[in-house]
């Protein structure tokens, strides 16, 4: 992905992303964003970067839509990531509210095509996958979780955009330690899952 | 269990009996020791108990046995109820401080052995086992747990000590519904689980 | 009354409903409907239920039915429990401010009547009475709030609807202990009285 | 009673004379001693007077006679008002703590009698009994109330003391209105009770 | 003046009225409207008042005149007590804001007049003068004072409406001690000039 | 008066010095000490200087004195200032506790002798009257604050010590503005009457 | 430059003047515009001026032509002081967001013309030059701070407005004491500096 | 530098290390050594290690001498890192307290030398220069700074131990932005500059 002096890279998505922007003085939230944004600034010191957070806590795909328009396209955007779906995950598994309407795999595809689609306008447009920090495969949420990324995946594959595999960067930290121990709900990524998603995106700017 | 007007009632036990008691104007809490203390004044008007909430968070056995003279043994009480161990488990799964020692299956044996002994005192004592809010029955951390959950009933078992078994109380609830949509870390309960050891608590008074 | 999975469960009603659910994250305060509320939710797992406090603290049947559509109906609720009369009751004792109107029995059944009306839509409907934590039969407010919950009872068997006679209830306790044991002003139930009537109402369901 | 240009005047008791004591920058509560102060300060301009608030909430006898040496005594007062009990009878009504002795009749009377002989050195003394703001005289609690008044009144004849006959002032309050519309609980009197405790209060200083 | 069952009694002034009213729940303020109406509340239980505190702090006669139909005519009061005009004599002695316009005498004597017109629809109206608790008569705001004070006597004397000559109340008060003591600014009056006003406001009620 | 480069300088005081000192993170308050300071920091930037508050507010010669030794001469002041007395006098006009003792004009005199005697350890000393800032000249308590200045000048007379006479300083500024205009309480001289002590002291530097 | 009695005096700017004026409860702020507006209530006390503060932090040239007609020719002004450009040269060297654009040497000396122009319906005006509190002359940001002086003395020129030149108030400061030993940042004044400007500004009225 | 698995990791210095520390839950501060450990964590996630933040503000070598043994030694540490110095050299620059005294070159030199004896027990060691990011090479006080950094290095050398050139770090940076871009008074980093400084340190751990 190319970067360049003068861009407006906005992060769309959910509290991993959001990481409590709105009690920072700077919007910019205590999580990966904050680190790549620190690490623009330090390491490219002769340019000048705009770095937006527009995640958003307890989002689906469905809340991102109907505020892309909003949050996202009406910053005209140099660049987008997207990291959205965990979520549409979890409310399978925890708190089943009869009002609620729960978002499918099929819906969930379909919610991130529509996504993709309205992300044309950027110049670079990158997909992070949902991921779930639990080591053991056969655990039911990160079994669905898995899915849900997988059609992330077959999404993009479709429309040749790049997608970041979260999962497979945790996978790779928990052959170490257990996901737990950086985060009790293996979603929240705390300082240190933060640390290893802002090294992705990082390493994106490089490729 | 015979419980007799005017008895005095300790809960010891680490953060689950605990539940945030320092910020509650009566030092019961917000967990399941205040739940069985008010079904004890609401469902018996005519008799007087003392019930008095002796859990500290983060509390490993060992931990328990330093303070068991001060915060138990010192109150004389007549009904003991003791529910220790996911401390001694959590630690081999989050932050591994290389200064901390930690317990191993024997240590928890034997610290629990040592319990017993400390609360002969008591007319009533019962052990309540750690648990782990996950049915994945490979999880490392509920495998773990299951291992020294059988520790404490060996101990019960030599001793002729009462044991309520939670781990087989929530197994029950997980038939119907994850153990995460109650307890993001599946160890703290919140109010709903509170509500299922209370009732545990409840129900051994009338057996 | 039957209860299903899915149900919409709402509870109108004066402060004793309410119980400060504007300072709980949940909505749902710290009196019954919490309590009725976790016990749906830990001892039936495998259904769902939205349950929803809909009490306001100072509330006579006359501020109830004036927001009953905004708070109630518009809900589409399956069953809905209303208490509701004893502050029609106490403005008769407390402060006798000139500009108020106070209610009378005949008004409050006049009331009682149309708030009747207004919950035809739910499946399930039922009534609790006013009550008042003072053993002493000849207590002035007790005298009038038995004849408002009279007059509650007698709309209700006009129209076949259920009612908990929380009056009976409460005088079952207080033969083992004062009322204002539990109730300073004899009507806020604390936690020790919102189990007793949380009891009722879950004993509703299981009938 | 004799009131002279620079005494030091001493109110001991409860929460009725503490009235929130330690939140008011004064130290004087916002109850009847400050009425009773301010009172002073208005209508006797050429005189001085240093006036103590040394009421406690929660005090019984027992409580008051320990701490009698240091908080009234040793400011060598001119003048002592004392009002206690309400709290001996209280905790025969409210939570009945297996540890807590309760402090019977006799008992009573007898704290009642030391109390009197520790006053021996203020110039002045004055008694004011117990009331229970409830016009039911049939009323359990106000029973027992007229009976450790009766107790007060008993000891103080003995010895020649003043009492000032607070249930009688509240007595003939309600009988226009009931003690509830007051104070809640019967007990705490509120600016309004304040006012009633005040004026006899000043009106003992004109006798 | 005859107070009755049910009245509406309106307190209408400056920050000697108001006394931090927006502070204190009951919106009555801590000065002499507080004390006035616990003294009806607590020595005439078998009637029932409304009181009202409309004083704003730092009104002038043009203040008040402007916003008169909203905080007191729209209340259909019975009964108005009304005190102003110490901040149109104040205010040619501190902050001299070249924005400001100073109320000269012959100005505050017409308000006054204005005032005594819109009072009319209530079934009393007693003004009270300004006053300064300062016994030096030479002191010149004392003089200005007590010129203003002397142009509402004589507007309430031509309409034949009663007057409490309040420097008089503290005139006397000041031969026994320095205004200072109770007010450092010579106006504000605490807890201890407001009784000695509140006194006068009762003892009219009784004349 | 010689001000050096280095030195230390102390102003010792009552609440006009100390000018709410501990709230202000430099411990040099909003008075007329940090205007000083700031004068000195500005306008000779090529000299440094340590400057002290020593003002305790409530402060009469004997407190003062009573800590001369602990708050000023453990200081080794280079310079010392002194301000002091107005509290010996209003103590006779405002709150008289029985329990309090006056400071008469013959003890103000002799403890104003005996700070003198203490301050002889510096290098430059200088006292400042006692001011009130009301012009009438026959005010109760501007005559008798003059009578302890006329004290103070005497004995400073006798030493041979340099002494500021605020009161004519207020005197010439009364010539324009009623003292209250700037304090309320003719005592606390707020942000203009402190430049205007400010500059006194910052001319004595210049002498 | 003449001041007279009444007058109203206007100091617009940006955080120099501002001083967190919206924190103070008189809207001075506590920088150089509290000092002046106390040295002329101090020493000028037979006349009367109202000074405003219109500074708001962070405003450049063009932030303050929009708010000029609001903020200050709205308040019919006899005298205006103007202090404005360091924000102009300020983001040139910190924070260079790609959506901010900067303002040219060119831009701003358009900016101060159109300034002087809305300026002159005021009886005085005069202009202030930002400064950079950096005694090496070779510093960038002090390099660039100089040339948009240098404009504002041009323009003022121009029209025949006067100039303070506060650089050069600066710069005779720190031939003693390096500028950032008052201030980190070499432009907020903090308490020391706020002393040198207002000493300007007085002696600009005596001019 | 080695790092092994169990490693104990101390930062000594000042408040560039400091970073908050008291304000953050874990100890570690907002600044380099968070990042640093979050790294460690992140990166390594098979090893465990425990990082302390030993910074305290304001400290120079003096301050820091005094406090090593208990704040350093006293845990026993395999790794230590220290900064130390810009405080030694920032007193010659701010406010000179004349009961200061400041540390000359000379004295610098030594407790760098004493530091690095006491410094003896740990595996390793590592110095880090102070630094003063203002890219402008004539600034006085980037000139003193480079003086003392050269000491450090100097003393490092003599001793062999390893020493991380900061100024040269942040002089690299500055070809592309100004110092103050990101630290208002060129010492303190902000979140960028504790980027920079924490990559110097990770890329220590793997040379």
């Amino acid at each position: 992905m190319k970067i360049k002096d003068g861009d407006i890279i906005v992060f769309a998505g959910d509290s991993t992303t959001d990481a409590d922007k709105n009690a920072t003085g700077d919007g910019l939230g205590n999580g990966y964003v904050k680190l790549v944004r620190d690490a623009l600034f330090a390491f490219r010191p002769s340019e000048n970067f705009r770095v937006v957070n527009a995640g958003v806590s307890g989002n689906t795909t469905l809340h991102l839509l109907k505020r892309w328009e909003k949050d996202v396209s009406s910053l005209k955007p140099d660049i987008v990531f997207c990291m959205i779906g965990i979520n549409d995950v979890w409310r399978h598994f925890d708190y089943l509210d009869p009002l609620d309407k729960r978002i499918s795999e099929e819906e969930y595809a379909e919610n991130i095509g529509k996504i993709c689609d309205l992300a044309e306008g950027a110049r670079e447009f990158c997909l992070m996958t949902p991921y779930y920090m639990e080591r053991n495969r056969t655990d039911e949420m990160r079994v669905l979780t898995e899915k849900y990324a997988a059609r992330m995946k077959e999404a993009a594959k479709d429309r040749g955009i790049k997608v970041i595999d979260l999962q497979k960067v945790f996978d790779e930290y928990m052959q170490g330690r257990p996901g737990q121990s950086v985060s009790w709900d293996r979603v929240h990524p705390g300082s240190v899952g933060s640390m290893l998603i802002a090294r992705e995106v990082l390493r994106e700017f490089e490729r």
